[in-house]
């Protein structure tokens, strides 16, 4: 590489570095809003985000950047991976941060904040043709942004990019069409069952005090380092990384529920993992963060379902929930836990849907969006589709639409192509487990003895400490030697419902 | 004022808004380094706080700042106090931005980086000498410091002049000058008396939770807003507001004596009351912050000694007590309490002292530094220089460096010129507490029914509510209609030492 190249590139990192300095302190004032800040604090801080958006956006996206750049890439034949790699992220970074004109942020802006307002309302009042005017102004701009950002086929995928590197509309429907049928004809068996399995012994009252020492039991059990972290309350429970030795997770207690507590910190910590395993030799760099949100969720999710949710994950910790609710869990059995922990149920809200049907979800939200941004379905029908595909899917019929598609906030903040990567997270998951699995044969007899750390180590290696070196589907397939694919995803889920509901019995 | 003029101004303000954000984020980052960041997390956390310096310096100190004022300087005629005001207080931010060579703030910060090392293990040793060449080095560019930022007489002015606006070492050495024989003779007289009064009453085993709990229920009664505030835990208490709405105070505990607990939570409360108490339509501009850490400190002396150490306040406070510790407060008095907050003591270290003696220390530091800079003064003399001062003011030698000279991290810190704003604070606190009590002559019946509005609703008027509009001896003349002078403090301590220790009966 010419002297030129690599001044150009020793320069971009030291702009890079800062760019994260002013990232991190934007994501622990983030983090303090929603954690701590005394409530009349609201206005200011909302402005000194604004400012450091401001600034950052300013800084990076200035001509120098764009200079350099082109220095880098005119004479990068001599860059190694890595030099190549982080130029590629800068690039990327820098082409999100110039290609929007401003005029098109700033009404985006203003019409995800009216939107968000209105959506709230539409969600009270459940009515649905409310929030119609302001669903289709987020489209149009959206559609707009599309066309700033580029795509090679369908509009939407320039959205699902901004998630998930890569994804494209006919990739996710191909995956997803894979997996919709086997879904379906599983829930179906699972859902024929009926009571078979209860969750009443996660139902009772359970001081919350104690539900969070027995979280972090679990989470430290699971090797979240408190040295390097954090964990406290919020209303919606994230995961977040103000700088690097500083992941914080934060959770929420129900009094008569032990699943979103318990369960919830540890897909919290599934994500922190992720976050605190990344390189050292990245910190502050164009290659220390995530490589999607796809391949974070795939972290959280494999923690909090495919081990948590197993029974060698509870022959070890039932002790645990004994010493900590003996009234509840004195003659409790880890199969007698494993089953409740497991129940299925056909219900209306994603984010308390189970392992098996939350998929069914997002599937059709996702046929939803592409739907409308192919200009299939009109903005109005959307409460009819999305009825017709919960009843579809599950054989229920939401009572109203604040139960049915008004239910997540994401489209009211213009994240159309984001639900796909829950799903992409549950499929990486199970493809990344059952590698791991295969080079580590002895992982339920581990999990049955506290230790979780040849797990974590393999995870550490394949896939945290590759940072964002390499795009969402080449580590994928780095790390399992193959495409994604939705079948780990559909063998596992199919083994424990038979496991669980009995049903190769029935 | 032209229209050029009033453009300018607009201009200034919106980027002097821009620059509060900068500072809140600052101190938002700041504060949670102090109270919760997981230890690992420090690196990463001190380039933030660098990088967001760095930028708001850069920002501020641009050549178009200097251009917009000048604008608003050159056509000024028409402008309304505030506006001047606002004008004047950016206009000295700029300078101080811009004064400093950056070689030299460079340096500074090495210098000062190295010396705070050096002078913790200096103290540890309990070795002045090896503090000595750090300690030089710091002073020879203070020096340097003092000639870029300009003074009219003595070097140590400009200096004085960072943390309290106008103060000069002639004038703080009149102030002082009065105030010394008179504290010395005083507190001679106490001495004398020896045993006649004992803290033991509040020395003894005391519950953390149940100590913050009373914090919480005398700084709610003081007025302190919950809404717009919080307390928590840190090894130095402070208090800081990073942002409009959010006030925050820290404390810490001893188990085995409530008053750094109690006093010192009371103590950051009346500074989080200066900060609560700033106008509405000053967030984010020139004239809605402190004037000076001097009047700062008034505030806080005032609620903490004053108020918090008088008679009626126990009469109040008593069955709060006796609620949070009943074995120790059972058959206690109102009298009894008063007494033993008001303990005196010869004692070594500043921060311990009482609010007799505490002046004492801070005179001596101040004697020091107008020695050294004036060239009377040699470093590697202070240790002798100091143990005199401390025999001549309180009748005790220093046994070692470390509880004599080198307990202060100020001059590690590059602060010369800080310590005198401690004693104008107690200064400031009788003079304005004297006319409180003029215009207000029911407060002691108040402060027994633990009333405490009508005192901070008129320190809000005369003082947190002024901001930044006048400066610190004007803010004092507006609202006492006299010139600083040490005479009410002077009355104040004597009429208490008095009570307390009984003088006049002696």
């Amino acid at each position: 590489m010419g002297q030129t190249a690599r001044a150009a590139y020793e320069e971009l990192l030291t702009r890079y570095a800062e760019s994260c300095d002013l990232s991190g302190a934007s994501a622990l004032l983030s983090w303090d809003q929603e954690t701590l800040m005394p409530p009349r604090g609201a206005e200011a801080r909302a402005k000194q985000l604004a400012t450091l958006a401001g600034i950052q956006h300013e800084r990076w996206s200035a001509p120098q950047v764009g200079e350099l750049l082109q220095e880098c890439e005119s004479d990068s034949g001599e860059f190694n991976d890595e030099e190549a790699a982080a130029t590629r992220e800068m690039r990327r970074e820098y082409d999100m941060s110039t290609r929007l004109p401003a005029s098109l942020v700033q009404e985006f802006a203003a019409a995800t904040s009216a939107a968000l307002q209105v959506w709230r309302e539409a969600r009270e009042a459940s009515d649905f043709t409310r929030f119609v005017p302001s669903l289709q102004k987020l489209i149009d701009l959206s559609k707009r942004k599309a066309e700033a950002y580029g795509y090679e086929e369908a509009p939407l995928d320039a959205l699902l990019d901004l998630y998930e590197r890569g994804a494209t509309t006919s990739a996710i429907r191909t995956l997803f069409g894979e997996l919709k049928g086997k879904l379906q004809a599983l829930t179906a068996r699972v859902l024929d069952k009926g009571d078979a399995v209860s969750p009443a012994l996660l139902q009772s009252d359970f001081d919350e005090d104690r539900q969070g020492e027995l979280g972090v039991d679990v989470i430290r059990q699971m090797g979240f380092n408190f040295d390097a972290g954090r964990v406290d309350l919020s209303t919606h429970p994230f995961c977040t990384t103000p700088g690097a030795g500083d992941t914080r997770l934060t959770r929420r207690f129900l009094k008569e529920d032990l699943r979103p507590g318990l369960f919830g910190v540890i897909h919290e910590a599934g994500h922190g993992l992720y976050e605190q395993g990344m390189p050292e030799k990245w910190v502050r760099h164009p290659l220390g963060t995530a490589t999607s949100l796809g391949v974070h969720e795939s972290q959280s999710r494999l923690w909090e379902n495919i081990v948590a949710r197993s029974l060698p994950f509870w022959e070890y910790f039932l002790p645990a929930l004994q010493k900590y609710f003996p009234a509840q869990y004195r003659d409790a059995t880890p199969e007698a836990v494993y089953q409740a922990v497991n129940h299925v149920e056909a219900s209306f809200i994603r984010v308390e849907a189970d392992e098996l049907t939350y998929n069914l979800h997002v599937i059709l939200r996702f046929e939803i969006e592409s739907e409308i941004f192919s200009g299939q379905l009109d903005v109005a029908d959307i409460p009819a589709r999305w009825n017709r595909g919960m009843k579809d899917f599950l054989g229920i019929t939401p009572p109203d639409d604040a139960q049915g598609c008004l239910q997540d906030i994401h489209w009211a903040m213009g994240g159309f192509g984001y639900f796909p990567t829950y799903t992409l997270g549950n499929l990486y998951s199970a493809q990344l487990f059952q590698c791991a699995q295969q080079a580590l044969p002895d992982l339920d007899h581990e999990f049955r003895q506290g230790k979780f750390d040849s797990l974590r180590e393999w995870l550490r290696t394949e896939v945290h400490q590759k940072g964002r070196m390499l795009e969402p589907v080449a580590l994928i397939k780095s790390a399992t030697k193959a495409e994604p694919t939705p079948e780990p995803f559909l063998r596992y889920v199919e083994e424990k419902m038979d496991e669980v509901y009995g049903l190769s019995t029935s």
